[in-house]
């Protein structure tokens, strides 16, 4: 199987984020042969030990004769062009063109002569008069030259949800600014690490309560966001004293859908989303691009979506693609 | 030493936590003889385990005749009357009287003669149509108690900040509403937790570039509450940019202030204080209270304080005194 990717192999794309990397083996037209991954990412690796660390998922994808037909292009965005990475990519500032961020990529040195590894920059954002505050990111920028690369162009507003969720500020193909939220991280630590761990589940946003709380707390939060840190605790005292009445007069709280709709809710009244017209471009996994497609419905706000993984790949697409032209 | 103690003992006062237990011997006036703590509270110990952690703090001050004179009252405050602490004392719903706390105290069976122990309830608020939520306090109630022994009939608005931070409206000593707030606990998971615990250090608010990150950033989340999660991750990428800086250029981040400012700030625009005349009392150990009035004087708020040691002292007291009478 591997000999026969080798003969179609073109290149190979790589999202390579703090604490994992994915790898994808495409063919010229860009059509996926092979997907690899590994749990290798920025904390767990130092730089002389990204390339291994490559080889060990990709390995197998290469064409065995291949000093005959060159090097195998490598083409990666992400924490592994971090100061702290593989090999730094100095941050571009914004506003920036999506379709020239090839022009900020670096190319470490290799051990190996299959392989030409290039690593795309993120983007940063200065605080100015205009609105924008301090502000980096490193992968999403790729994720939104694949939005532009299949919609040449595009202006509007994009969200990228997640652990650092992303809101980027799109015009004719640039970024013209950004804003993330530490909304995931807010929940991870909240949900395991807080006096509430002791009263969340999982939610489920198919169960209709949970559904309906997670929608109350999103509209809640966004018509009130000075009472988060009340509504937070909140949580704690409507378990305390639901678990206090009888079994048959406990409201079912819900909790871990409420505390989700809190954060995503209040993230919301920190964007400029209230006043757009044309849907929200949502980028990620489908389970959080729903749950932000919900939210954001709660709030009457039309969002339309675009795969992660499609986005990812066609980004780094883009910036190959850009780069063979130029 | 004990001895002379024994003498002069009156009763025992105690404020038990979470994680920890104070003890006060006092006289009839009500004067501090000898203090006494322990690492040990709810969370370390089972119910049957509270009267040895507590022997084993006061035992040396009771008197060794102590048959003579009946067993020493001790009242205790706190997460020992929570379910899961040493006896419940079941939730006062508010509002409610702060005089009358003595009326909802329990007295758990204990193995030894020496003492009469009584545990003070804490207050529960359900949600309402007038604004209430959810919400329990359990400890705070006696240090608010003791403002009211001092000034009978107090009203106003009463913070005591922490942890989980409390602000209760009390109309004629009674507590009409309360509000807590996870500001401490947010504080805390984000400093040590979070993405930004690579980049924070300790602030101190008498370093006069620390006091002014730290007035700004209240200024700027009471201004607008909905960007937190943004201003959060921008510490973050703050001190990315910061540190990538010329060493002459760095602008000096004071993140740990800022952080502590944006909390403060959202805790403050989620109170009613911005429409109140009287000043604030605040109640609590000096630093946070000090730290919580520059909070309010940056938003042009007057406060006077109260130590937290002699509010629960005088809370305590009040609760014995009226039992006594009563």
């Amino acid at each position: 199987m591997s000999a026969a990717i080798g003969d179609q192999l073109a290149w190979v794309a790589v999202d390579w984020g703090s604490s994992n990397l994915r790898a994808w083996a495409l063919d010229d037209a860009g059509r996926v042969l092979a997907r690899g991954e590994a749990q290798r990412g920025m904390l767990s690796l130092a730089a002389p030990q990204y390339e291994a660390a490559l080889m060990a998922v990709i390995e197998g994808w290469l064409p065995e004769n291949a000093s005959d037909k060159g090097p195998v292009e490598v083409w990666v965005c992400g924490m592994a062009g971090a100061r702290q990475g593989w090999c730094e990519a100095p941050y571009r500032p914004v506003p920036t063109a999506l379709g020239r961020l090839n022009e900020g990529a670096v190319t470490p040195t290799l051990a190996n002569h299959k392989l030409t590894v290039r690593i795309l920059p993120g983007l940063c954002q200065h605080r100015d008069d205009e609105g924008r505050d301090f502000d980096v990111m490193r992968g999403e920028e790729t994720q939104l030259a694949g939005l532009v690369a299949r919609e040449p162009g595009f202006s509007g507003l994009a969200c990228l949800p997640g652990t650092h969720a992303k809101w980027a500020r799109l015009e004719a193909g640039r970024v013209m600014s950004f804003t993330t939220f530490l909304t995931g991280e807010l929940y991870r630590l909240l949900a395991s690490q807080s006096v509430l761990a002791h009263s969340l589940g999982d939610d489920d946003l198919d169960d209709p309560e949970d559904r309906a709380a997670f929608i109350e707390a999103v509209r809640e939060a966004a018509a009130n966001p000075a009472v988060l840190g009340n509504r937070l605790f909140g949580l704690r005292a409507r378990d305390l004293l639901d678990s206090s009445l009888p079994e048959g007069e406990r409201r079912g709280a819900h909790l871990a859908a409420r505390l989700s709709g809190l954060l995503i809710g209040l993230e919301l009244a920190g964007t400029a989303v209230a006043s757009e017209t044309a849907p929200v471009c949502l980028i990620g996994s489908d389970a959080l691009v729903e749950r932000y497609a919900l939210a954001l419905d709660a709030l009457d706000i039309a969002s339309r979506s675009l795969s992660g993984e499609e986005a990812v790949l066609a980004g780094l697409k883009l910036a190959r693609d850009t780069n063979r032209v130029a």
